[in-house]
């Protein structure tokens, strides 16, 4: 029987038939702060379920290793079961949210090479933002590891700057996970959605993502819906 | 005329005739908590002064560049000008202090390899911790210039574990900071003493830094006595 194995803010985990895949269900619940702010959207599980989706796919289809096996229903898909690192892998092309109010910088100023950041989750702690040696010391990933997360992570960029940009957003900064097949093999896994990245209308600068929430600013839901339509479009052209 | 250049927590830069050479004065007192407590103690300026010559002139000897040129007297040195690097290059061989803090873990903890640190010296934002990518997307240094101070900090880190060890301290954790010359070189700065390192008797575990001051559980004078008579007998020895 299907048995819950974790309830995130956002997401919950179950297990299946196959003790290597778990069932992903979207909750249309949203939180900013560390859940300090919390209300729910209608269909935010089915537009996080369904761009999600379509990113990790033409990810996969570009020769990255994700944990996502298919999308099962509008808020439900199936993946890979992995040991998560408990790691946020955060990169910025574009200044912008904590790293702004880090440096006490503006947003919007773009970076020659990309800000790569490690937070370590943990909600006790408030995430705190850490170094790639403090993980290694602390054993949360070896040296090897650490570097085939910021390899995957360049390569998920590089993809997503070229997949927005035909959309007409800039890819400001996301965070990704990262966990461990039963094989060793490291590969992407959690969701990719407005939820844990910043896109902003090329033209307007419009925010395309939950800061439309953290900030209320705009509707979650009609720009998630935006943002769903225009990778749809972008994806069919390619 | 000596011009007053600066005035730190714990020192002041004084110009002297030559535009490429600078005089620091040490003064008597300690500070913690980024400023918050303060105090003055009998012949500090005396034993960092003389710790941190010892400890120079012994980095230089085995082939780490410095800033230092000699000892002026009791309480003063003579220095290379330095265009500094706004960073706090911190490299840790035992959990204390804030790495403990932060991550929630008792003190005491060796690492494998070491962890490195960098904070961004700025007062303004209380010194944020950073990522090497953030110094880099900021231009505080270039990757190139990163890696140089690394390498140095790493050539450090190797030749103070072996005097400390000889002088009976575990070196727990310690902070550099790096300048380039005129000429384009990166060279270690600033001063190394019990005010900006970790050191535990190998025996007893006893603080013989700075901490017996911010934790009110000593005497600093009398410490960094100590620390200077066993740096002096072990460099004798050898």
């Amino acid at each position: 029987m299907a048995e819950l194995l974790y309830t995130g803010k956002v997401k919950q985990m179950w297990s299946t038939d196959d003790p290597e895949v778990l069932r992903v269900v979207y909750t249309d619940q949203a939180t900013a702060g560390n859940g300090e702010k919390k209300d729910n959207f209608k269909d935010k599980a089915y537009l996080n379920n369904e761009i999600s989706s379509l990113i990790f796919q033409y990810l996969e289809k570009n020769g990255v290793k994700t944990h996502f096996i298919k999308k099962l229903s509008d808020t439900e898909e199936l993946v890979k079961k992995c040991d998560m690192f408990p790691l946020e892998v955060v990169t910025r092309n574009i200044a912008a949210g904590h790293f702004s109010s880090r440096y006490g910088l503006g947003e919007g100023r773009k970076f020659d090479t990309p800000v790569e950041e490690l937070f370590y989750k943990s909600d006790d702690l408030d995430d705190p933002i850490m170094n790639e040696s403090d993980a290694i010391a602390l054993k949360i990933a070896t040296a090897e590891e650490q570097k085939e997360i910021w390899r995957l992570s360049r390569q998920v960029n590089r993809l997503l700057i070229e997949l927005f940009d035909g959309a007409g957003m800039d890819l400001v900064d996301f965070k990704l996970e990262f966990g461990k097949l039963a094989n060793g093999e490291i590969v992407l896994a959690d969701e990719f959605s407005p939820d844990n990245c910043r896109l902003w209308d090329k033209k307007t600068k419009a925010h395309m993502d939950k800061d439309v929430y953290r900030r209320d600013i705009g509707d979650l839901t009609s720009v998630y819906e935006q943002v769903l339509a225009r990778i749809e479009k972008t994806l069919k052209e390619n």
